[in-house]
């Protein structure tokens, strides 16, 4: 008898109807002789409506309280998954976090999952029930409630997974899978059928909403294979997996869009050691993540850094800079906003030469300009003007041939002169 | 340096403003040097939505599922009202019912408080917290979430001050206090200064809807003086608390109205031993409760027998008793409906005679016919027409003279001729 941990987002179970649709596919999923968990995130917008609640209560809630709060969410929705099983006849009961064993950190809003005390779950597996779990949610060592942050429900289905050794995790969700591209922005985007962990992981950082990125780590780490597919359709969907040789044959396989980033210029910094550890200490304390870190030595003796971060963020990051640069003594801060990041992501990158010199051609050719690259060995970033985000992921997906049955084609420049490229552009 | 521990009910943390109005007035008890535990209730009509969602996907959900979801409720409220203390300044902290250690029995949806572990609430007063616990919750030995049934919160508000020894629990509710009678129904109800603990049960049992009898019984039982007051005015209210000389002067203190309900006769039963068992095991099977039982002979050797029941619970009572009858091989049933029971109570009718007569004179001269009489040490019960409710509770309001400095008057006849005269009207 297999074991299938099934999860279903906010917008799956958005109002009594659509529970008791998920309900019944639950059951179908039972009927065919699999032991089932579920894992479910709150009801459609509940969360954002918990969090305006304690917007007017408070301009800065103690986080502790908002996992409070926000945990509620999930335990209108794991109850009446519960009830509606019932209904259908399927014996089924609801965990929060807390009771299925869910031990996270204590960073609330934040937290990470440490273990998963499984004892519960198998209990009530083996009394027959399905076991419904509630997403997003966990508890401290100490008894307190704590959340995971975004897309943590898919975190709860895929580390839910791995400790009971499940045989699938099925992640269900209001589209039809992984696509080369957000469909919304590139009309001609294409569905994946499987993608590996690594390219999974890249395009869910550089922008892809399907799958959080730690749920993706999760799935790495335990060999979790994870299977996104609509809710409401009985579409194959797209298998999150480990690599095959077959993976490589594409240079690359989806592009993403990151927008509202804005870059941080440091300049004229005190050329000494430190200084570095200064500003990430800084951004570290304020809690902020950021990325294409560009840093040069001016000719004055002096250091130049920039770096990109969320817009969201900008608020934060400026006391932090303007403190740093005190302390210091020395220093030019200036922040640009209105920009985006263009990604391609592929495992073919590491065989297949030109890839790089092939994205900024595309951009080129756009007459879009690119103010900061950054790769890996499976990806390439470029920020540009974030008017042009959706011209820009257009002109990539279009210039790999990820739509339909195109074969992605791959030019003759090297990486060394993509390179180059990509200074020239730079320093525009 | 006094522990007080306060209770506000659904209709005071109905919406943000009331809520941060709720915190400044925790805020003041607090800054006169009292350390403070809060219970709380969900937000206004948020159980009765759960409810209305749980109704959606499940016509009989099983009764845990019910208490995970209404449990949701109050940790929503719990954790805003931490948030807006924090707001003000004063550093608070939220617990669920099974964080604030409240253990109960695994009758779900009406649970009873086992005992109270107070060592994590000592733990935050101790580190200078206000403590925030959630009202009408507990937990079972077992881990799972457990509700107190209606009227929940106060229950939790007086066991946590029980527990706690506190100097002081006060219930604030949006009535000035407690009433002579429902002001809704008899204008001329005055507000009570103090009450004991005996009568304001009795005035709980029988419809008087601000405090709820279990909550009443553990002040009672563990003599904590029960403050209800008004949650937006400084009105001092009305005192539960343990009988003194001076209450036995009034002969009464209080009426009530309970409407809504109905009289099952069970006519022509076998007159033999094992009768009543079989009637009270089949109502107690089908968690019913019933009043105002009256059994007697009948001239052919088969023996009839009468109760009220609430209307909410004649649905069930129809199938329950016909199986009965079924078992006893004979008997026939019959059920009214559209009636109400009108209530005087008052420590002063162990001293004082001629109490009962009164409210039946009363009752008499209003024209008003009496179906049944119950009464005990401290009240006297009279089932009639509902129709004739709101007259009739004024009548005997008035009879009493409850109403303004009026006192209170005792007329001369005995007990026993007004028992004479309640089986004649009994008899109509």
């Amino acid at each position: 008898m297999g074991l299938s941990v099934l999860k279903f987002g906010g917008t799956s179970v958005a109002n009594p109807d659509l529970i008791l649709a998920v309900a019944q596919r639950i059951a179908d999923v039972r009927s065919r002789g699999n032991r089932v968990v579920v894992v479910v995130s709150a009801m459609g917008h509940t969360t954002d409506e918990l969090v305006r609640l304690g917007d007017a209560v408070s301009s800065s809630p103690p986080r502790r309280e908002v996992d409070m709060l926000l945990s509620s969410g999930e335990q209108v929705s794991i109850a009446l998954l519960a009830m509606a099983l019932n209904q259908l006849g399927v014996p089924a009961i609801s965990h929060t976090g807390a009771q299925a064993g869910i031990r996270t950190t204590d960073s609330h809003t934040r937290a990470r999952i440490q273990s998963i005390d499984t004892a519960r779950i198998l209990r009530e597996l083996d009394a027959g029930q399905a076991v419904i779990v509630a997403g997003f949610q966990g508890v401290t060592e100490d008894g307190q409630i704590t959340t995971l942050g975004r897309g943590g429900s898919d975190t709860t289905a895929v580390a839910v997974a791995a400790a009971l050794a499940a045989d699938s995790c099925e992640i269900f969700t209001d589209v039809d899978g992984v696509y080369t591209a957000d469909p919304r922005l590139v009309p001609e985007a294409r569905k994946l059928d499987r993608i590996s962990y690594d390219e999974m992981l890249e395009l869910a950082v550089l922008g892809a909403g399907v799958m959080h990125s730690r749920a993706v780590q999760f799935g790495q780490r335990y060999r979790v294979p994870i299977h996104v597919r609509h809710s409401r359709k009985s579409d194959p969907g797209t298998l999150i997996t480990e690599e095959n040789p077959e993976m490589e044959n594409a240079s690359v396989v989806g592009c993403a869009l990151k927008e509202n980033l804005g870059r941080v210029s440091l300049r004229d910094l005190p050329n000494k050691p430190g200084v570095d550890a200064a500003v990430f200490v800084a951004l570290a304390q304020a809690d902020i993540n950021v990325d294409d870190i560009i840093q040069n030595e001016a000719s004055n003796h002096g250091m130049n850094m920039s770096f990109t971060v969320e817009h969201r963020d900008l608020a934060d990051i400026k006391p932090a800079m303007e403190r740093v640069l005190a302390e210091l003594g020395r220093g030019e801060l200036s922040i640009d906003v209105g920009l985006s990041r263009v990604s391609a992501v592929g495992l073919g990158m590491r065989s297949h030469t030109g890839v790089a010199a092939k994205m900024f051609s595309a951009l080129a050719d756009a007459g879009i300009n690119i103010f900061n690259i950054t790769t890996s060995e499976i990806k390439i970033s470029c920020i540009i003007n974030r008017s042009e985000g959706e011209k820009a992921i257009k002109a990539v997906h279009a210039a790999f041939g990820l739509s339909g049955d195109q074969q992605p084609a791959v030019d003759t420049l090297t990486p060394m002169n993509a390179a180059r490229r990509s200074t020239a552009n730079a320093a525009n």
